[in-house]
């Protein structure tokens, strides 16, 4: 029996993405050969490069002068190239601090100039999006994230820059979720392994003319106009990670694109929302107007009754439903592939655990 | 039919070793789950890394402190990692320019200090390794690439360093393919992509007490204590490339570990090689002191032969043989998952090649 996979990434994949990466790697294209022992500089792989970022183009309805790029190194690597390639030396830029990845892209960011928290959630260990701040007219960029993995949160309006500001996020967990206006962003980054695809690859969609403008020296691989200039191929990319995350792609808009995936995960969030809300037993961890529609937060009320719960939850065949240690309790992370199926499961379990008492 | 494939890189990897890897993307361990949608924390996952890095450890005997990481982002991002992590502020360090790969570690590596190439085969095209060359007492490191992927040259000895100097070695094509006395080394690096797995991982085996000497700042993810602390978790790995290259590991093992892997090895080079020198429409590009076991590099005595000899070898179901475009001619990478009898079968196609005359 398949699980019910609620794992917060990497996370679930389409059953058909799953079917086509696993024959791929048997026999890719009939070509007789895997997908993972030709050149990366094959029609084959080129096509598959192509596809994928025409894919998310399509998707996002990236505008003309901007870049797709695949690269390697998590948002990890994201939160020092991000401030590398575009905080002036002697530059200025803000943050906004909502949790565990934001503090980690802080902390990369100070090495190349001066960081301003203008706004944190830290007060309420991350539980809500901070509403009121604004950044000095001389700042270079805004940067937030937009999901909040851990935590549970998630901006649903995203903050207003002057136009001398650059804004650019950490799309990570919420990426292909939802309609953004990509014009409104610098830079947007996001590591492959929720809504995407597996681990292993890092999506940047990048404003072309903002770069090469800090008077910094910058290493090759740290500077996005290598990779912009190389179409994500200067050195041999993650082919298997790129692969799939096209294959994902596909599927995505094979079932409606972004329009109908927002219609699902606003359902599906509503669906376990509700039952968290109606249930004396179980409570929300995330302010109301700031919960995420990726990931769902919430503790019981008696935490008594953790063994009955995990138990029924673990016999449904659910799977990856343990909290992070930041917050404990329980997180369903509901990605685009988790079919709404799944989320009854969960809900149903919550339902049998009120009917024990 | 199975191609006989001959590419460069991403390469030939061991059949049974894509059929449990494609199984894995369906259901892996049997846990109704993909290995590309469980939590890299799981204990499944969890399970892969430890076997792979045991296996490294296992296979080149790799002595007590040291560290066997899978890191993201290439060879390429090897060559500015070893310069920040490992050339003193205002130090030295001495590089041996045997092809394309050393120089572009060579320039990444000056953002970081004085470098100085004390030997270099671009005067003839890097078709030999050059042999007589020293540095100096306070250099911090000498570097080199034990094996030229593009022009086919190998390393049969390595350089001698004094004891206050590191060795470095970019081993990327040739790692597993002969037995390496890793005491000797400071610290090696390898792109999996040719003996060890599919693309989009990075072997580093690094003896622990070099780091944390250069008196510089370094970002976290480029720091080498950053994955060594955390065994290469500090965030989400790679995880479909190492699983393919733990069982990659795994195979060699099973068949004999690295002494029987070079004996293999050499055979098939000792039998292509033969033909080249034998057979008057071929010659070698490398000198022949300095012949790579690994990527074997030869031209056509008379051009005019190339049509013919070029539908010989594809309708024979040979995949990858064209030259690198800085050399020319043909190259058969000879790497371990490649069969002799592959071999024989581009030995046949050379010897037809004749008949037809």
């Amino acid at each position: 029996m398949k699980k019910h996979n609620f794992s917060a990434g990497p996370c679930i994949l389409p059953q058909q993405v799953l079917e086509k990466a696993s024959q791929a790697v048997l026999n890719f294209n009939n070509s007789n050969l895997s997908l993972i022992e030709i050149s990366h500089r094959s029609n084959d792989f080129v096509a598959v490069m192509d596809k994928a970022q025409a894919l998310v183009k399509e998707l996002l309805h990236v505008p003309d002068g901007y870049s797709v790029l695949f690269l390697q190194g998590g948002a990890s690597t994201q939160f020092l190239m991000t401030a590398m390639n575009l905080l002036k030396t002697s530059g200025k830029a803000a943050y906004i601090n909502t949790g565990t990845w934001s503090t980690k892209a802080i902390k990369e960011a100070k090495r190349y100039g001066e960081i301003n928290i203008i706004a944190s959630s830290e007060d309420k260990n991350f539980s809500y999006i901070p509403k009121n701040y604004s950044s000095s007219e001389d700042t270079d960029y805004l940067h937030f994230t937009s999901n909040n993995t851990i935590f549970g949160t998630q901006f649903h309006e995203f903050p207003k820059v002057s136009k001398d500001t650059m804004l650019i996020c950490d799309m990570s967990s919420d990426i292909f979720s939802r309609k953004i206006d990509v014009s409104k962003f610098d830079l947007i980054y996001a590591g492959a392994q929720k809504n995407m695809g597996p681990a292993g690859t890092t999506l940047v969609i990048i404003k072309n003319e903002i770069l090469n403008k800090t008077g910094r020296d910058i290493p090759t691989m740290l500077d996005y106009s290598t990779h912009i200039s190389k179409e994500s191929m200067f050195n041999t990319p993650p082919v298997f990670p790129i692969y799939v995350s096209m294959l994902t792609l596909e599927w995505l808009k094979n079932n409606g694109g972004i329009d109908n995936i927002e219609n699902l995960n606003n359902v599906k969030a509503q669906l376990l929302y509700s039952e968290i809300d109606r249930n004396p037993l179980f409570k929300g961890v995330a302010a109301l107007e700031d919960r995420s529609k990726m990931n769902v937060t919430f503790v019981l009320t008696d935490e008594s009754k953790q063994e009955t719960f995990d138990k029924l939850w673990n016999d449904a065949g659910i799977n990856g439903l343990k909290g992070h240690r930041s917050v404990g309790g329980y997180r369903a992370s509901i990605y685009n592939a988790l079919p709404i199926e799944s989320v009854q499961v969960l809900v149903n379990t919550m339902q049998e655990l009120e009917n024990t008492l």
